[in-house]
């Protein structure tokens, strides 16, 4: 490890991917951490603008994450979804009291012509956030989910049918034409990055929406760190959410070098459980070393252990298309 | 009293209004019973439209009301509030979570192109109200305080300066051009009118607001039925708020008589406070038949004979101007 390298970006979706750069925002000086934040599920509900992923990972980062139900807020209360549905107004996206200040300020400020990222760097800042959330865009890049149903928005897909829809294809509406947000693009030239870590996050709902924007995927298999995913897949499962379902009905296989396959072209190593120690080779014969760990990160402690195996893993390895 | 004529408008402000109208609405048929609520405060905030009068018409008699508060709903939290002074959110005006509903689901109906009148109607009747509350006006009439600090809008004035500023004139803007809702209207015209109720709000800021609504005034100057106003000063002092404080500073005694001088083109009844015995004899010197009650309505109860007490009247009087 050289020690004049100090700047990490990390590519998040929410709950998995937000768990692992809270690890990092305290394993290293959290400052010099970019967490750049999936907003391919943004939506308008209920006349708010919703940024569920960059909301996680801000509670994340600043521990008021509810730790039981995996999204939201801890210490939340639910007075205004009852009186909603006392009003006929749509309840099927659950927004808690506390949330709800978020979507509310956040809406107002855009309305006066803030980007999505000034304010969320706002945000962040007045919840006492040191490291840098930033949204893979400030522009409009929408994940639509070809289904046996039509065409669906995540929300709609995700929440209001459960991810019950088979889906036949992904597109990132808009992402081709999105601007990667000067910041970004300024961390991933920068002499001084450390690496970049692929957080074990959705492939298709929460990497590939990111890395679809602008130039992202060619600023960052051109940028001179090291990239190192963690595998979102433990035991040939997901922890959480319809990750494998989602691989399989898109003619893959639910594992983690399958995952894999996916960021070839990006990746210099990759993070797998030692669950999935069978699937090792299969990724080394893509050209990518593998570094297993437990990944499963159930306290603050695993986050932490992971951050660091990650970093570890990443400071040791050769830059493969340096 | 002739028992063909079933048919009330009440108007109304806030608080005050909405203890009548609560009463009224319990001691004659609630459907015959059309409530006319200033909206002369409506105002963005947060990017909401906040409609305070009439959301204190609508929890009044939805029972839904905070009794100790005055304003805004019982069993209310205040998560959103605390969660939004940490984003560095505005607070001077304080929106609980219930009662957020209402502005949110509001504010998404009015962009949705729907009407005031017509969101208010539906959300009373999914809050099982049987009265009809209509807007003075689906239209915007803004009533602007001109101050020693330069010209206020209500919310302005009343929440954020409490009332502090000298309020040198009052304009209602725009509420010459705005239109009158038909169904007032035809209440007015409606051969069964029993009687128009001005209830005891706030003269300049909840009476007035809504006769200067179009030909709101001239429809009530003649509509068959007498109208009845009860005083909102008590014992030469205003219940609640800024009335008497206001009517000393543009220049009238702050007395039952002088309120009942600003409608004296419009009634043809006025009830004031035994405590106010003494100014009978004025308001009878303007020519209006004065009949002394027990305003102050604590309880449930005092509501109810109170609007027992304005029909009473009404009913036994002859209509001035027919």
């Amino acid at each position: 490890m050289s020690t004049d390298k100090n700047l990490v970006v990390a590519l998040s979706g929410g709950i998995g991917g937000a768990k692992l750069a809270l690890g990092l925002s305290r394993v290293m000086p959290a400052a010099d951490l970019v967490v750049v934040g999936n907003t391919g599920d943004d939506f308008e509900h209920l006349g708010l603008s919703i940024s569920p992923d960059l909301d996680t990972l801000m509670y994340a980062l600043a521990g008021l994450d509810d730790p039981q139900r995996g999204w939201g807020r801890r210490d939340e209360t639910w007075t205004f979804m009852t009186a909603l549905s006392k009003l006929g107004g749509e309840t099927w996206f659950q927004l808690g009291d506390g949330d709800l200040a978020t979507h509310v300020e956040r809406t107002r400020r855009l309305r006066h012509g803030e980007s999505l990222s000034a304010i969320t760097a706002d945000l962040c800042a007045r919840l006492g956030i040191a490291a840098r959330v930033l949204p893979m865009t400030d522009d409009t890049a929408q994940t639509i989910l070809f289904t046996t149903e039509g065409p669906l928005d995540f929300q709609d897909y995700f929440v209001r049918l459960r991810c019950e829809p088979e889906v036949l294809k992904i597109e990132y509406e808009g992402a081709a034409d999105a601007g990667v947000h000067p910041d970004v693009l300024a961390a991933l030239e920068d002499p001084a990055l450390r690496a970049v870590v692929i957080c074990p996050s959705n492939p298709f709902l929460s990497i590939n929406p990111i890395l679809a924007v602008g130039t992202m995927r060619g600023a960052i298999a051109n940028c001179a760190a090291p990239v190192v995913a963690v595998s979102p897949i433990i035991g040939g499962r997901a922890v959480k959410g319809p990750t494998a379902k989602l691989m399989t009905e898109l003619g893959r296989r639910a594992t983690a070098a399958a995952v894999a396959q996916l960021y070839v072209d990006l990746l210099d190593g990759y993070v797998i459980d030692h669950a999935d120690a069978h699937d090792a080779a299969a990724v080394a014969d893509l050209g990518i070393p593998v570094a297993p760990a437990h990944t499963l990160m159930r306290t603050l402690e695993d986050r932490e252990a992971l951050a660091r195996h990650v970093l570890a893993t990443a400071d040791a390895l050769p830059k493969k298309t340096a």
